[in-house]
């Protein structure tokens, strides 16, 4: 038996707030050798997501929280470098639940083989990742838009609005992204092209909104919750579509989160506000995975990543994602 | 020409919070003869609704808002005494938006011709009228409930509720409806047979809900808001549907209406909440109507409705709206 250089990070509290350095406990423990049906992988890539503050909440969700002590829960990118699953051979490289660690060994059922000629790693753990397929379900089956649709979508740079944004965009619809900051709306404008570009940093929301959507909205895909999602209520249309996606000003003030008081506009415009993960999607990935790939690849879906390198700067990168700090999917390469 | 002796309500001032007396004047203008394609009417039953609140407020809503002077809006069932339409002759009783005052020439397209033999009118203005619509509605087509789903109906008592949570009993599910005072919730109890019964005004309802609901709650039929709906949403199950029908609880306050902070359950549930009002299902009263009817004539479906007596009551009438003091669909009858 080799000793291990392998490293881990573990929960080491679970109060409410930003996550910093001290909710975090590194260890280096061996890695067990893969079992029956499981793969050994050696860890590219750690995606940082939003919904870790989520699993790190000691309440049940969709999915149950991360336990004081355990690897904190994290999609990754491995390259496999054992095998005792004959549907994986060492070299594969695999996304899926891998932790925040260097190496592991997993139950390879719920793993997703990658194709390397689809795109680099680092985008298919991005837009033509998780997050890809989130933006391209909720868009597509929670918002339908229909040609000459006005669509908002808020988190509009992110791994997931900016593919949201771009589906929208293939559909016809008139698409407003909201970003903060010039960096991020330049992108909005000037790469995908969007109608209409509000910078929550700088611009008066809901004047800016007025003014760009004069009209109202038809379908709203919402990553931030918030003053956001209360503003954009404010002005929905007749059968207008809310995909609730995420609330990241919301994930630090989880004990008093923030309702939309402007919900009853639901009633009056007969809206629909409607929440999904990813879970609700899982035997339809081939055909998002496939779509997005083709976009790409024809030149005509463009996606950003932002790329931390070294596990040690995880607790840092993870908070960068809260104080809107990243432009694209951020992970962690190791 | 005779001189009128009949009594209009007209809107004096548009200010929130529940309207007192301060906000009606009464005139004695004479009533004009009908034009061609008009009936006059003598009204019999003028309803009390919630909607109200909202039409008094200044806002463009899913109907303009009423003017200072006007007459205010109102649903009411008349006799027609004058017609200048073929489609109705002296002798009918019609259902429609007829205003609060004692007559009225009115253009007859939007007047509903009633069967008196379906019910005596004021169940035709109940649970067999646009309430029961909308409780029929809101129960089949939004919420959808399968046999042992877990159905909540808060104002479970009141004219849309009572109909909802029968249309859900009907459907196999297990209803449980919120009101308040030991005789709605004997009456939820006793007369309609639902499953569980929460007293607000006396239960504290997120725990009895978790005693009668352990599992969660896999539709709810809001017609209250406030907390009632957040407690709701912090205990829904995958895939939940909700109504969102009225607000009782903010039509006061409606410059600061409550949000519901637990609305960020709808992500990790894959939850929907959707409003509506019965203008999405004006082409389909037909079929609620006669399936009501003959629900109502079995003896399947119970009503219960709350008749004021006389115009001069209308400002205190509409007030027990607010502070939960009918038992049944409130009308003044003339």
């Amino acid at each position: 038996m080799t000793t291990s250089s392998a490293t881990q990070i573990r929960l080491a509290k679970n109060t409410p707030g930003i996550p910093d350095a001290s909710f975090w406990n590194f260890t280096h423990d061996p890695v067990e050798a893969p079992k029956e049906g499981e793969v050994k992988i050696k860890l590219h890539y750690i995606s940082i997501d939003p919904a870790m503050r989520g699993w790190m909440t000691p309440i049940r969700s969709y999915m149950p929280p991360v336990q004081i002590g355990e690897v904190m829960r994290a999609f990754g990118i491995g390259e496999v470098i054992e095998s005792k699953n004959n549907q994986f051979a060492v070299g594969d490289f695999v996304h899926g639940f891998t932790g925040v660690q260097t190496e592991a060994s997993l139950d390879a059922t719920f793993l997703r083989k990658l194709n390397l000629d689809d795109a680099p790693l680092d985008v298919q753990m991005g837009g033509l990742g998780w997050p890809g397929f989130t933006g391209y379900f909720g868009m597509t089956d929670i918002c339908n838009p229909q040609p000459g649709d006005v669509v908002v979508v808020s988190g509009a740079s992110g791994a997931v609005g900016e593919v949201a944004c771009q589906v929208a965009k293939y559909a016809g619809a008139y698409v407003i992204g909201i970003a903060g900051g010039e960096k991020k709306c330049a992108y909005l404008r000037d790469e995908l092209n969007l109608n209409a570009v509000i910078d929550y940093k700088n611009d008066d929301v809901k004047a800016k909104l007025k003014e760009v959507a004069p009209k109202g909205v038809d379908v709203y895909f919402d990553n931030v919750g918030g003053d956001t999602l209360n503003t954009v209520l404010g002005m929905i249309r007749y059968k207008a579509r809310i995909a609730v996606c995420g609330a990241i000003s919301q994930y630090a003030n989880m004990d008093k989160p923030q309702g939309p008081g402007n919900y009853m506009k639901l009633i009056s415009s007969s809206g629909t506000m409607r929440g999904f993960t990813m879970k609700d999607y899982l035997m339809q990935i081939p055909e998002a995975s496939q779509q997005l790939a083709t976009w790409y690849n024809e030149g005509q879906l463009k996606v950003q990543t932002h790329v931390v390198d070294g596990i040690e700067n995880f607790a840092d990168t993870l908070q960068m994602l809260f104080h809107g700090k990243n432009f694209g999917k951020l992970m962690v390469k190791l």
